[in-house]
């Protein structure tokens, strides 16, 4: 039997596993401030390259990254009743621009009450919209196609590191046409930009839809959003794009004087992924011995780990490691340099070795003594860490021939990520179910997936009715997938006529 | 007489035209929330080839970036008095954490206070310090060497765009060792980033040196700054880099035991710039026609506007440019591909022509029929925008030629402007300044520069009656220059003998 890095498997207890990968490949931490993490070094790589490679697209579709104020003063809220609604129950409020001492300790200081309280961002539609009012007079001023990158906190109660954190980081799109076909048509345009980046860059195999009523962005007037499937079958949604009709140019009055002379409200658009993409990357990659980054997204693509020991021959080892390096650092792959380190700290060869693997650096090199003078080096892929035999699948082969192969080696880890998570999900999700009662059964198990059911898209109470329903079996409606085939038969939860497909999930 | 594209001038009242390059430029603008600007396109696009320059060179010293929690609970604070006292007055305390409705308005929510108040971070050393208390037990763990990209609050009375907003966006990196050398070291080594950066990047030249005592980071041992001059004479503290001693490891506790086995506390640094660096840029390089943008931070470094006419040769136009960009695109320019942007907005050529001047990119090139036919360009250069006579210097060259000389030329401006800053920065240092009466009437006149005079290098109450002396003159220490020359004679202020060099200046 396999010895695991991890002491806890998937299998085992998922939760503690997940809580594991972020310890053990130095993720993030704690922070002992509530509800906030520590995104430590490898977790804010991860990071950065997310925000490298998403944000050349948004660039490439033709929007311009601003930056708006942290505060937003409460008046901007009570504009729009929804959407104050949506977020008033987790926001922080500040209401002090001052300390002082008293009876030894720091208190906000009463003389320095702010006239009107500053809620600490949850969302900027509100800001971003007063914005947009002074920016557009006419439909030459349209369309406005900005983002930001930027950090938001909403107060959650139940914290979760990546996945639900009292402040997080994220981008966020907002943009304003003339008419609603164009925002319409930006909306669907950022989906599809989620969802192409999610599966190219992240391997995270997703499924973009509509969201059904009940799940919408306050405020909005259409919520779509892609959703990836975790190991334990559960839902994660990994982004949303809004199409928010008049909603915020009401509240904040961006109006625009049309062709014809006529002043018209502006239609907008919100969409934004966040920090929780990592979350989504670390259930849907992950093993029991840590996480598999996918190379595009990887900090280091390619880590070299010298085998020293101590004796006269390190030195002859380091040079060689680092003509490796010189030589990995001239090549690209997947549409970049190659990202290749040469780990020199003072630690000993095999926690190093063990430190990568749990990090989930998508090819390890090790280089001994043996290696410099075989003119090898041996390779460790984290996409098959095993052979057959459960042995560390560690291959000899020619320094040469390494670097040769470098490329295409990190393009097939990328793909084989993608393949496993692709197929694990196609796997689990159901479309032959067409009674409640066999929904029921279908979420029976410990590793249930998902399924697409035909519904006949209730609204108001009678959603309401049916939302309630699954609450009770801890079920949510995911989307309306883009691509599901049409509906057919009796709504499984009204028995009128059905009109879509929806998927059903537990989720995060 | 030239007719500049502002509506004041430089010369006629400095801090109205600093607003009408923002203003003019579309750099920022007001947001409604107090103190907190809206940091536009442009303006924001300069910060992002700040981040990116910088951080390069910030991980190519061995930096590596993380997230910290955007709030920091009072009893951080607590432990540090000194710090305290540094930003107690200027802090926004988040005290609730959720709104409700009363009487028809949103109020903070009386059910919902927090235990504990959270300070918006106005500086992370004491959370950062928190968490390398956490990582740090050996010497093996160090030097911890991190970086963060963040937005800090500090509550300013009176705000100025860019130089002294209440939440301004920064970097800020932070630093452990075990030795007051390696510390030391690395304070040394990141001022020297900075002063190198703002030459080379923002043709920024500055003065690099240790700030007086009364100057020093609340809790520091050592504080070094660069300085750069205004036009107006006045100096902009542009970057600072701090040695923090034991101040920070005693109140967190930042404990390691070292080869012997004993326990010592680390020594920690941390520096860190700001979006205030934008500031130093329009006030070192803009002009009377707006902003003039050093090339290697400019969004875009070469403009193409076609002069279209509603004609049917506009197509033939449109086309020529689109080669003409694409060909730019494929040259690479101060070590990195040329940026060119076709600006195809609806609006006349002229206001676009004015636009990007007052912009300042770098290149603009203007393309009618005419230029179409004859396989020529309109080039206007940023850095020498009239000629002689004062008539705008448009020259028409080879489209081949422009792109063959574009890379060459984008250098040239890059360096023309370093120069021409570099010029009026040594013009404008005095050095022979030998009496405190003579000190006073060198600030008399209405753009008086920098004095460089010896100094006794007072410290304590003898310091600060020099301090409140130079500060009925609305003088200020800038800092003791690394290359000054040794001191010789008395001290201005104390009378005692000199032993260094010290910069006095009006400053922002």
């Amino acid at each position: 039997m396999i010895k695991h890095a991890l002491n806890v498997t998937r299998e085992k207890d998922f939760a503690a596993w997940y809580q594991a990968v972020i310890s053990e490949a130095d993720l993030a931490e704690e922070s002992g401030v509530r509800g906030c993490m520590v995104i430590r070094p490898w977790g804010y790589g991860i990071w950065e390259r997310i925000q490298r490679l998403l944000d050349d697209r948004i660039k490439a579709t033709g929007h311009e990254n601003c930056y708006f104020p942290l505060f937003i003063p409460l008046s901007y809220f009570e504009k729009e009743a929804e959407h104050v609604d949506g977020f008033a129950k987790e926001m922080a409020v500040v209401t002090h621009h001052r300390l002082v001492q008293k009876d030894g300790k720091l208190v906000p200081d009463p003389e320095a009450k702010l006239e009107e309280p500053l809620v600490v961002r949850p969302t900027s539609e509100t800001v971003i919209g007063a914005a947009f009012s002074r920016w557009i007079q006419s439909w030459r001023d349209l369309p406005v196609l900005i983002n930001q990158w930027a950090n938001v906190v909403r107060w959650e109660m139940r914290t979760r590191m990546f996945l639900r954190t009292s402040e997080f980081l994220w981008q966020e799109g907002h943009t304003a046409h003339a008419t609603v076909e164009e925002a319409r048509e930006e909306t669907m345009k950022m989906l599809e930009v989620y969802r192409s980046f999610a599966e190219d860059c992240l391997a995270l195999p997703v499924v973009a839809g509509e969201k059904p009523e009940n799940e919408r962005f306050p405020g909005a007037v259409s919520t779509y959003s892609i959703e990836a499937m975790m190991q334990d079958g559960k839902a994660l949604q990994a982004g949303t794009s809004h199409f928010l009709g008049t909603t915020f140019s009401s509240a904040q009055n961006i109006r625009f004087q049309n062709a014809e002379g006529e002043l018209e409200l502006a239609q907008t658009t919100s969409w934004g992924v966040s920090t929780r993409m990592i979350g989504g990357v670390i259930m849907v990659h992950g093993d029991d011995d840590g996480l598999r980054v996918p190379p595009r997204i990887a900090p280091w693509q390619v880590v070299i780990v010298p085998m020293l020991r101590d004796q006269p021959e390190d030195a002859e080892i380091t040079a060689y490691c680092k003509t490796l390096q010189a030589e990995l650092a001239k090549l690209s792959a997947l549409g970049e340099p190659v990202r290749a380190l040469l780990d020199l700290r003072p630690a000993k060869a095999a926690t190093k070795r063990w430190g990568w693997v749990k990090k989930g650096a998508p090819i390890v090199i090790e280089v001994g003594g043996r290696d410099v003078a075989g003119g090898n080096v041996s390779v460790i892929r984290r996409d098959r860490l095993y052979r057959e035999d459960g042995k560390l699948d560690s291959a000899v082969v020619a320094r040469g021939q390494l670097v040769e192969e470098a490329p295409a080696m990190l393009e097939s880890i990328q793909q084989a990520l993608h393949t496993q998570a692709r197929e694990r999900m196609d796997a689990n999700i159901r479309r032959d179910v067409t009674e409640f009662a066999e929904l029921e059964k279908a979420f029976e198990g410990s590793k249930p997936g998902w399924v697409e059911v035909s519904w006949s898209k209730p609204t108001g109470a009678e959603l309401d009715k049916v939302v309630e329903r699954l609450k009770a079996l801890k079920l949510t409606f995911r989307n309306v997938p883009g691509d599901a085939a049409a509906a057919e038969g009796a709504c499984i939860f009204t028995g009128a006529s059905a009109v879509e497909r929806i998927l059903v999930a537990r989720a995060y």
